[in-house]
C-alpha cells in the first residue's frame, strides 16, 4: 500500500478577491495532499492535517476549530504578528508555529522614513493648502540631528533604525530588557521606563509585536511624558496605543503629530475623532505591503513547507509564550 | 583725517516681515558704514558703495539700479540661485558675486528623499482618503532598487544623491558634459542627451541652476521620452520645465508624479492647472528653507563680509557666465 502524503491545509480569505488562493501550491501537488478551506468550514478541513497555512493572516477561525486539529505539527502565518493567532492551548501544545518575518522589514522601514519626511516637511499641509489653491511660504523641519525611540527590537524595529541612522537621526530603542551597545541600537532602555526616557525622542516609533506586555503600553501617562512637538508613528498594532489618550495628547499637547497605520479596530469606525484631524496621518494597514508582497508571502511559505517536508529546521520559529520570532543569541 | 569705512549696501524686502533685516549686522559696526535700503531706493545707496548685500534673495532691482554703482566690489546673494540678479554687464564687470551655497543642500536633499517616499508609499492619496473618512488598502511601491536621475552636479544635486543612495536608490547624473566616474554620481550624461537616457529612471529630479542652457530644458521632447508612472521633482528652478509640456505629458503619460516646490511664475497663479491635479503635489518654493535658515543666511554672510574686510579670499565665488559657482576641479 502507497504511504499516504502529508495534508497541508490552506485557510483563505472567504471573499471573492485577487490572490484568494496563494500562488504557487501546485508545487507541493506531487509531494503533499493540498487543503484549501475558508473560515466556516476550517473544522471540517483540520481533522487529519499535518500542516496548516494561514493565507487569511489575520484570521481568529483557528482557536474555534482547535478541537478539530487532531494531527496538527505547524502553522505557517503570512503575516508578521502572530497576535491574532495566539491563543493558550496552541502556545501549550507541541505545534510549531512559524511566520513571516523578513517580508516586511524593508517597506516598512521605508513607510517610516517616509512619515518621519513628510511630518518634518509638512507634505500634508503642502496638499491641504493646494486643494485651496493657496500659496503660503512656512518654514520646516531638519531631520538630520533628530532623535528617534524604536520600541520593540525585532527584525523590523532593527530595519527602521538602519533607515533612520541613513538619514542621520539619531536612534535608540526600546525592548523587555534594557541593554548598552546592541548592535543596531545601541542603547536599548526598557520598555517598562518609557516614561522616564521617552521625552528625549523627537519621533517615536511603535514597531512592537502585540503582547501582554505591549498591549496599552503607549498609555495616558507615557504619551503625556513626550517630548513637546513629537511624531508618533504606529507600524505595530493598533491595540498597543490607547487612542483616546492619543487624541488627549494631540488635543492638549505634548504630542505634535501622529502618523497611524494601524488601529484598535480595523478599519478604523467611521467615527473615530482620528480622522477629521490635520495633526494625524492614517493610512490603512498597509505599511509594508509592496507590489509583490503577496508573491512573497507565499514564496516563503513555499521554502518553509520544502523544508518541512524534507525534515530539515523550519525558518522564523515564534517562541509562543513570547509572541515573536526571538533574536538569535551571539 | 580719519580713513573713511568701506560702505555695504543692504538691500532689505520692502514688506513689513520678520527677518526684514538680517540679524547680526551690527557685529560689522566698526569695520564697515552699513546702508539698509529697499528695492525703490537702491539707487541712491549704491553711489560710493564698495559691497553689496542681497538679502531681498530674489530681487531684480540691482539691474535697474546699476548706473549708480559707481565703486562696487563684490555682491552677496543670500540664494543658491543667481538667475534673478544676474544680467549681461555685471556678468562683464569686475564686480565679484557671492552666493548662499551650502546653506541648502541637506534641507532640499531630504525634502527630494520625502517626495521619492511620500509618492512611492502614496501618501497624498492617503491624506485624500482621510479627508473621506474612507478605509482603502493600496500596495504601494518599493524604494530601495528604484533608479533615479538628478539633473544638475552641483552641491544640491550631490547631496540629494547622497540621501538617495543611502536608501538604496540607483543614482546617474545629467550635467554640461558627459563623463564616468564622478565620486558622487558615477555616471554623468549630457543634459543634451537627455532624451536617450532619461527613459532608465524611475525618479527625475531637476537641481540645476537656472542658466540660458537649462531654460526650457525638460520641454513636451524629453518629458515625453520618461519611463513610464516616473515622478519628477522640481527643486531648482520653475524655468526649467515647461508647465504645459508638464501637465500633456502627466494628462496623457508617460509622467506618473511630479513633486514641484518651483515654478515659472510665484506665487503660483491661482488658474494654473496644476493646483487640481491629484497626479502633483505643489509646495511653496520652500524646500530648502528649514528652521533657523534666515539666521544662516545671514551669518554666512557676516563671515564672508570679513573675510572681504580683512582681504581673504571670498567663499562661494560665482562664475558669473555659467551661473553657479564652479566645482574644484580635482
Amino acid at each position: 500500500m502507497a504511504e499516504s502524503l502529508p495534508i497541508i491545509t490552506v485557510l483563505c480569505p472567504d471573499d471573492d478577491v485577487p490572490h484568494a488562493v496563494p500562488p504557487g501550491l501546485d508545487e507541493l501537488e506531487d509531494r503533499a495532499e493540498i487543503r484549501t478551506t475558508t473560515a466556516g468550514e476550517l473544522a471540517d478541513a483540520l481533522p487529519g492535517a499535518d500542516a496548516l497555512f494561514l493565507w487569511d493572516f489575520f484570521s481568529r477561525a483557528v482557536s474555534d476549530a482547535w478541537h478539530a486539529a487532531d494531527s496538527l505539527e505547524w502553522i505557517h502565518v503570512a503575516a508578521a504578528g502572530v497576535d491574532k493567532l495566539m491563543f493558550d492551548e496552541l502556545a501549550d501544545s507541541d505545534v510549531v508555529v512559524t511566520n513571516a518575518q523578513g517580508i516586511f522589514d524593508r517597506p516598512i522601514a521605508e513607510y517610516v522614513l517616509g512619515a518621519v519626511l513628510a511630518r518634518a516637511k509638512d507634505m500634508p499641509g503642502s496638499l491641504r493648502r493646494q486643494q485651496n489653491r493657496t500659496w503660503e511660504h512656512r518654514e520646516t523641519q531638519r531631520v538630520g540631528g533628530l532623535t528617534a525611540l524604536v520600541i520593540g527590537t525585532g527584525a523590523i524595529g532593527r530595519e527602521i533604525a538602519a533607515l533612520l541612522r541613513a538619514v542621520d537621526v539619531e536612534v535608540f530603542a526600546a525592548g523587555r530588557t534594557a541593554r548598552e551597545q546592541d548592535p543596531d541600537f545601541g542603547t536599548v532602555i526598557a520598555s517598562d521606563d518609557l516614561v522616564a526616557h521617552i521625552g528625549t525622542a523627537d519621533i517615536i516609533v511603535n514597531a512592537a509585536p502585540l503582547t501582554p506586555q505591549t498591549t496599552g503600553l503607549l498609555d495616558a501617562e507615557v504619551l503625556g511624558a513626550v517630548a513637546d512637538g513629537a511624531h508618533l508613528i504606529n507600524i505595530g498594532r493598533g491595540e498597543t496605543l490607547d487612542e483616546a489618550a492619543l487624541v488627549d495628547a494631540l488635543e492638549a499637547g505634548p504630542l505634535g503629530f501622529a502618523t497611524l497605520d494601524v488601529f484598535a479596530q480595523e478599519p478604523l469606525p467611521e467615527d473615530s475623532p482620528l480622522w477629521d484631524r490635520k495633526d494625524v496621518l492614517i493610512s490603512a494597514h498597509m505599511s509594508g505591503d509592496v507590489i509583490g508582497w503577496r508573491d512573497a508571502l507565499a514564496e516563503q511559505f513555499l521554502d518553509n513547507a520544502r523544508r518541512w517536508l524534507d525534515g530539515e529546521e523550519l525558518h522564523n520559529v515564534v517562541d509562543k509564550h513570547k509572541g515573536y520570532v526571538p533574536r538569535p543569541q551571539s
